[in-house]
């Protein structure tokens, strides 16, 4: 209920800032007698990983996960899961720069203001890296969810959009390349542009699409809780994300009816999947997929005017190891977060009929 | 904690199918001693009523809210505020034309597959009926909420998007036509578009935007829990809706950092405000807005192919009194949802330092 | 989430005062398809009406229950189920003497300061009216539970103790006399013992026991969410409530583990069951019972010394209707409060194993 | 939402198996800005610990807490306080006389069939070793609470009752003797007890009580959420918990109103408190004071019959190193669970009221 805590019955509570001692989390509400496979876990962690390639921040992180609890002879318990991964690197920086000085479109200031104290170092709390323990857990949730399959993907990055339809990408073909962009002429534009951008010492944006597939019919808890704006909320609470759009989205929006209705075939299925997969907040079998648009990031190699806690002018200087655009490592974040929202509803559909 | 309960502790319970004996919802934790003004409940119920003006849906319901609880000579007590809306319409029609069929891009099929029975009348508990309950809800926050001023409006039907930025806006002018557009003659080009429409049998999508003034700074539940990810929730769990920005939105994907960021000015306030008013989950001060994309409606005025119960071809026939464009109606249902969210994180917000 | 709702998936939300329009509530996350019975719903409401004998209040509420949603046919549509029940007498009586006066042991006090404001009449929300609502929601939780049967009975009433065991009890008894205590012998000496204390202008504590049979094993959300820590906590949000002890009880912690300890037989039942029902929080297929501790009613017949709003010494005159022991009407609403637990962890129980 | 996680706004959640690799928890929504001693927090875990004195369990468990985060140059920082306890002593013992086999009166058969799987070793999750986690976490509630002094003793061992009134009692004697009852005529007979009884290689039950003071007027959230209801769950979700009461608790209920009344000075305080400090739900000022009930501990120096996995008759050795009397450790768990129920009411009720 307080604000760390993800989901009403596979719950994910997760706590740590990027400097501290640890980061970590709990999940609880796993169902009891799943096979966990470790070796996924530290897939996903490796796949957003600090240092995986050249477009991304060169820090190094070696992000392993601790598991304390809820897993027994290989299986889950039913019991919580709780895990940690060491901060190794937290005492190697000099922090002092940022100690008394609010980086812009930082949350150095909000932060400040609604608590009144702040661990400044490396952006604490507001750091992405609280996203390693999203990918841990969701990396739990991946495996209760067995045969729905969840694939991220770079859709976009600045003006380069990808305009293959999704259906015709092989998800395969995601991690062949080091911006995780499936279609390798696209991906190649991609890294191209991110390698120039890195080298002027600005950031640029993207857009991360999500497909899964093999979603059973029912998920959702309507009028609320629709399966949709869950996803929205999970997806808007990683770092960077300024908009969701799911099904025909935004461009919906200039939409006819006559265009945009989806037409059932005699199995209950769609002709079309304008919606999303989603209808009225429930799942109807269809493929849901998504778009994710993240801001370029904050964090720039160019010196800003800004200010200090006194409200004085001063300057801050561009530097350390910082991603030119983080919509390549974004990807597990995003099905990760995607993973648990659909763990929590397969546990809450559980209730709808007797 | 079930699906149609919103808010940690500023909470609205609603209940109620399009057609049965009324609709309504439960106000909890709303605090005690504001000062009531029934007025403006009715003013934001007239807002959203069917039948107000030649774009809507012609159907009459005058929509009544009957308070039962939790206000006391004018002043909330800070127990439950119940409350319902009779729903005065519900025998005059004949369902038999839908209670076996499924209505393409309706929430029929899911709620069937979903609960195994349905209130078929009208859509029941997943028609946009059950939105007054919001409005009702909304108005009683928007008094709590006092200074924070919170306008919504139509920013596009279809491809004619009003390009005017909302500080040049008059939000007086919102009222002042049938669309809620404040720019009278983007106003104009809308209504001939959906009268247009309608004329066609058609539907149309449309975007609304909202911007919320005067909020403190401070509001917002990190890592989760993110001010713009529950105004997220709040929008996409609103019938029709496929996406969500806020600040930038998705155009800030295109962007640079050195574009992007916001720089302060000595008072902590920004200089541009593309952050839309959060930075970090946390409001910053600066104004809040976003945006919400409306499908077109999915029940048109021509006949459709579809299917029955048993998977049989049948044919859907367009009757009935709809909207052309869900938006104008939408807008203080938007307005609604940002008034509890809002009125939520104020209370949240209670707790953030000693 | 704020304080009027109970349960986590099959929730009760309630609103009303007892001198408002009307008191209600919504049941949400009950399953779809059980088939409800209303006249089951009107029974157990006879069961709480005051004016239905001799030893209770002589008011006269005839507590019929409104349904607005969430039943179709016949049956429930997993969508909420609103109702509520219109406060008929709330004009009749005269409450100026109460207005700025604290009644001693009433929460007059505590809302005042609490709150700031209060619905002083009948004691507003704080009124054991409120649990009329908690009546009607139970007699549907009750359906869904179907075999699970739950029987609260009288079990005391001040010093006199019914010693018969509850194994040897005729559960069909319990209505057979107006105490509701299910030993006829002792149900004579305690109706006289009622009778005697109103005579007096006095009134008389007592306590309820409960058995719920036919439980599944497996009921029950280690660590903190033990299924008697809800029913504990289910029991003391009753008005009047002073404790809760399940099983052995408090008598349990004067004996020794060799007596303690249930041992198995070999269908895992056990031989014995001092445990109640639950090992380790987790309803182990045995009896569940449990016993909860009923103060005198604080309204007594006899005038008192106590303060007004400003600290002032006054009297308190003894008037109106009211019940002089509370322990028969209560024997409805801990049945109601066990079933709406029971339902819940029926539901929670779903997720354990995949 | 899922069952280890407690409380509303000032949460914690645990995780942990008493033979895993460690336990520990997560602590949500603290206040931003408390200056947080560690020593206090070691002191109450060296109270709770294992092998501190002749009448405890003699197994080694140094119980040292790693704090993660949200700890900041001695202050919180309102983000989320992570820790863990290390289980340095998972592997000294050979559970394999457990393994298959289903001790009388513990959790090992209802885990089983609510799991379908479970860590045997020492009783896993459902051993009373989870409760050093809410030790922890209860001292850094107390930092929160300041001035709301929270003090919990041994009242009764067996038939032993102490008959002294807590307002004669010196509670800085509690831990001047090693069962902690601050009378020590009675502490003496206690120990004496325990002692005699650990000779037999028995157990045997006990009550604590507790008692808190200097609470602020108003704390509880009624109708569902009354401050002693959620005391009373926080109580009976501790191990071997079998009974609550409050103010005049079980006693009252045999009392008359015209005896059981408090009646009020002028200040707004009462002249007896047999309500126990909460009226309404809702804490008037007076101290607050409960009793609960432990059952003995169920693994006893004997040999006993029993089942295993498959039904089949086998024999329970009694070996080990455990508890003869559960409550001179106890006592600590009482005030860190009071102590998280009183934090977490802090924060609720900074909403009552504009």
């Amino acid at each position: 209920m307080a604000g760390n805590t993800f989901g009403k019955l596979f719950t994910l509570t997760t706590f740590g800032e990027s400097h501290g001692e640890a980061i970590g989390g709990i999940i609880d509400g796993c169902p009891a007698g799943i096979e966990i496979d470790l070796d996924l876990v530290y897939r996903d962690m490796e796949r957003r990983k600090p240092g995986q390639s050249k477009i991304v921040t060169q820090r190094k992180e070696p992000d392993s996960v601790n598991f304390f609890s809820g897993i027994f002879e290989g299986k889950t318990t039913g019991t919580p899961i709780g895990f940690n991964i060491v901060n190794t690197n937290q005492k190697s920086h000099d922090y002092s720069h940022i100690k008394d000085t609010y980086r812009p479109s930082h949350a150095d200031y909000t932060y400040d203001q609604k608590y009144g104290v702040r661990d400044y170092r490396g952006g604490g709390r507001s750091s992405a890296r609280e996203t390693a323990s999203r990918v841990a857990a969701g990396a739990i949730a991946k495996q209760f969810l067995k045969d729905i399959k969840i694939n991220a993907f770079v859709d976009s990055v600045g003006e380069i959009h990808m305009t293959t339809p999704y259906q015709e990408l092989d998800f395969d073909k995601i991690e062949s390349n080091i911006v995780r962009c499936p279609d390798e002429a696209f991906a190649e534009k991609m890294i191209d542009k991110i390698k120039e951008i890195r080298k002027a010492g600005d950031t640029i944006g993207g857009t991360v699409m999500c497909v899964i597939q093999n979603v059973p019919v029912g998920l959702g808890e309507p009028v609320f809780d629709k399966l949709h704006a869950e996803l929205g909320k999970a997806m808007l609470s990683i770092n960077a994300v300024k908009g969701f759009e799911y099904g025909s989205g935004f461009h919906g929006a200039s939409m006819l009816g006559s265009e945009h209705n989806d037409l059932f075939n005699a199995d209950g299925s769609t002709k079309t999947n304008l919606s999303g997969g989603i209808q009225g907040g429930i799942s109807n079998g269809m493929d849901i997929y998504f778009r994710v648009a993240f801001k370029p990031v904050a964090t720039i190699m160019q010196n800003q005017p800004t200010i200090d806690k006194e409200g004085n002018a001063t300057e801050m200087q561009g530097k350390g190891r910082h991603d030119p655009c983080v919509v390549p490592r974004a990807v597990p974040i995003v099905e990760a977060m995607a993973a648990l929202v659909l763990a929590d509803y397969m546990l809450l559909n559980k209730g709808s009929k007797i």
